[in-house]
């Protein structure tokens, strides 16, 4: 941390500012520079709010030098976190592709979806039984009653599940029912949620807010893994920009950042970002060609009569094709698609 | 809703399209433009999903001509919504301030800070028992320790009390201390806790989400609404941006929009938007100026000790000259200072 | 500056940079922390291009202390700059405001435009003659012709006149007709055309770029300046944003952040930041009482007929009682309007 | 276009905006919906503002069925545009890669610079000779003598040249030695030189504006080609979003929405884009996944000791590895790098 003081600082304000980085606990380090006094303070002190050193007499600004995270940092841990679920490994060599329907709708429906994505090769089922919707008038989700459907389709195709939770009552339920439970966008701040999955040891995927900064994101993550739960994958999934053709703009270089910065599995969701079934394919291509771990991909049996979200859904034909146009680039990468 | 087909549309999908509008309740009307042929949906049908109509063969795209929400509306209500909290009206002619500090600290902070508000003219005392802090090292807040210190400073000077609630625990806890709850601007999208806040029936203050638009804004209110609660104060807080030399963008402009749109009160939280005590005065007055029914402000006895949200925390003193210099602005405009 | 090293930086490496730095002039500083070795650098380089310093081995990253503006800053001029153009002067005691229409269109309607503004208490007259607009098949302007009916319509009612100059022709020829050349939005990094004006010696009105950081905006004032042109007056006019309610979010903090760090002058522009006349005149009062130093805004004799940006615009009578609604403002914050 | 009438608007009202839409050319069409009555009019009339129409009382809003854009449309011109210079074609089947350093420093660097590139595979040489920097104090560009060593390195190593033009001027002196003329983000909506370089007749290569919208985008395309200039290239680098880490977000989606929007051919600046030479290499290769035409990327034959952007450049070697890395990539998506 370094704290610059104003052009006109009196060496009382300096000392006093010395005092109050020693009493907590750092060492001080002055700097008399041609137009600027700059004091060092040295120590690993992240829990520390340093905030106020701010509103004292004299200060300027105070520049952190160290990122804030620790747990979910590369440097805390330098090899790769593989997350292994039943025979998948998140974050490994093989990219996994995630896929299913928006909402669970129906058992015909989840049967059905279960069925094509298995077939197409992926090896992770999603469906919604608990929806956040923009609209209180909206489709809300099968609650309790999806979880039965969604964990018996899969049962019968052998796949692995994932399913959105809201609330710590959901998060609970769903922890009975399937195998990842995933933090939506909307939730990646919810701090109650997050201290919830991190107690209850299944892996979790958290997607990024929208409007989250890769800092915050990976705050959060911390929060998950300070309660012991250190199976995170974060899920690239869009950010509010200015541009309104597409829903969300999908930041693809965050795979490579997040990949710098922290040992944890990074995969991406083309289908939210983008909001348009035709945009998925050539997003998620580019989603493998930087290096993501996997892909989290919007399948519906029928899209035009999904209940939420047809419009960024594949068919399973187009899911079918896109799997197989995904296997040469990841191959091209030094990878392979885990089907 | 006018649904746009593409430029080499067959006339068995315009008749697809014109059956399922058809079933959905709607009536039609085709327009045949010089390049386009766009087909009008007449009907009152705001619960109705109709995103999948995008994915039906020919159809280029979907534009809605009503907003959605409802309750909320300036059309559904026309004269302004008065809010009134004991002797307290928000959203009438009087401008009303409230104020106090980020978080509850000790009995000794909460009694100080309470006369000091009051005594320069705040009616209304925050304070925070919960507080969602992006680093899971950071302090989280007294609980329910924090709702009993807060109420007691309050009944001492006659205040009126508002706090933040971040779960369903949480919110029904504060209910029974505090007269106002306040939704977050991290949770604003949070919609288990809207629909708790709109059960429990108190006044509720909800603040813009960080990247959230006006709409989405609008319509996390129309949740609490929903639920039967209609007595909702939005406040304008800032919202994310690209510029970084202050912590948001004050959006002020949403100040009138709100006014238009919709008949609930809108107050304005130029300490969390701005981050820095220096621009919380001249923001207050902006504020003020645009038609503001209130604004929210951060005072601390002593911010260079304040355990969170120091640098955009007022003295006493300096809070006590803003509210002096607030009162001519409000007369400008036509109101008064609720003091 | 401060050099960030990485944490297993080596002694050569750690060698290497203070070396380079002091090949640049820098006097340097060493400082091992827990985690990390940064190396402070001392000396007052603005002109360096550093950015190749972390290109070297070991070095994590390079963190600025120091502004990099020197001109357009607090710190090399303490007092308020004040621009006098005939019997107006701005960034004094005065609030001055700008008006006219968008662009020049008849003789008529300029002559009409002048008198409304005049006699509601404008002080400078705005019109345009060189238009640059979104679509090559939008009008584009009446250039000198447009140049000299504003001439001719300003000196009738003894108006100071204001024009957008959009290449360095039209700058020479603006010029030799008006007073004050406004770079616009568009332009804010056109460099050549910033070199341009700073060589004309007239005051100049330099709008903020659609998504320019305030640093951004004074360092293109600075460019003006470094050619020895020193009347230059910043003007807000909204930033692009993700809202989509209004066409763009202007920030009025931007004005006690400008009187923060610059002695410049500072205006807003409200028409061109919402884009609805409807929310001109509050947000007008809102940048009166956060401290502008004048307003721009578009008046149109017919805004129904305007060529261009007619929504925006304010009837002759509007205007007129919007001017009777600032002057309680500015006497509020200590100032009057220059009527 | 629709004309969305007020909820209380008059039959006079209506009647008057069908009076002005039957006077602009377009034929009228009344709907009387549940809440609302609309009136959609038709005609091709993109040269008209219609913006006035928001003025007339009883209007609500307008909404635009059509894009703005014609010449660059894919509506105009289905089959994808191939521009094609000397033996190199852009927008066919082949990944083009144009390289080079930042800026043109001495013969030597450039001599070394074409050569590096060239055995690396790269078909055409980028350098700048005219640089548009943020601060007035930064290198600035060698000028016409940078043009000159540019073209004299390429015809050595039989490479095409491209290099940015940023006033009337410097595209008038670039035209005589370069084969591609560049215009930079911060000039996308410098309207005058659009047009000179529509009327130059050489290929352009248009970069998005930092902020610029891709509607936005494509006008710019248009005013090129409204000059009778056919040949434009559009370069996706990177917009402005609050996220920090990266300079810009690179937004790989604009890729296959422009190709479904225009014929035109697309290229990718992963350099510019990230600001960090350590990124260009997984965005490159996202480019050429998602379906780019074209890649252009920074190489100096010393970064550290460029005098621009040496973080953001390749050494050679990382460059050649890069292409090796790139082949099996475009192979993947059924096309094949120009080497």
């Amino acid at each position: 941390m370094v704290v610059v003081m104003n052009l006109n600082v009196s060496e009382k304000q300096i000392q006093d500012v010395k005092n109050r980085l020693t009493r907590l606990g750092f060492k001080t380090h002055l700097i008399r520079g041609v137009e600027r006094i700059v004091i060092g303070a040295i120590g690993d002190k992240k829990n520390i709010d340093t905030s106020t050193l701010e509103m004292m007499p004299g200060v300027e600004k105070v520049v952190h030098i160290m990122q804030p995270f620790k747990l979910v940092s590369r440097e805390a841990k330098s090899d790769d976190t593989i997350i292994k679920i039943k025979n998948v490994e998140i974050g490994g060599n093989q990219v996994v592709i995630m896929a299913g329907p928006c909402a669970v709708e129906s058992r015909e429906q989840m049967m059905a979806a279960a069925r094509a994505v298995k077939e197409a090769g992926a090896r992770i089922f999603r469906g919604g039984a608990y929806k956040p919707r923009t609209s209180p008038y909206s489709f809300q989700g099968f609650e309790e009653k999806g979880l039965e459907l969604m964990a018996e389709a899969a049962q019968q195709e052998n796949l692995i599940t994932i399913t959105e939770v809201i609330d710590q009552q959901s998060a609970e339920l769903a922890a009975q029912y399937i195998d990842i439970l995933q933090i939506g966008t909307r939730n990646m701040q919810n701090f109650q949620l997050l201290k919830k999955v991190g107690q209850l040891k299944k892996p979790v995927l958290l997607k990024r807010g929208l409007s989250a900064t890769i800092e915050e994101w990976l705050m959060a993550a911390e929060y998950i893994m300070a309660e012991g739960n250190y199976e995170v994958i974060l899920c690239e999934r869009g950010i509010r920009t200015f541009e309104t053709y597409t829903r969300n703009t999908l930041d693809l270089t965050a795979v490579p950042v997040i990949k710098r910065l922290s040992h944890l599995p990074v995969v991406v969701d083309p289908s939210h970002a983008t909001g348009d079934w035709k945009l998925v394919a050539p997003m998620a291509k580019g989603a493998v060609a930087v290096g993501a771990d996997g892909l989290l991909i919007e399948v519906h049996p029928d899209p035009s009569k999904a209940l939420c979200d047809g419009p960024q859904s594949l068919t399973p034909e187009n899911f079918k094709n896109l799997v197989l146009e995904l296997e040469p680039i990841a191959k091209a990468t030094g990878r392979s698609l885990a089907v």
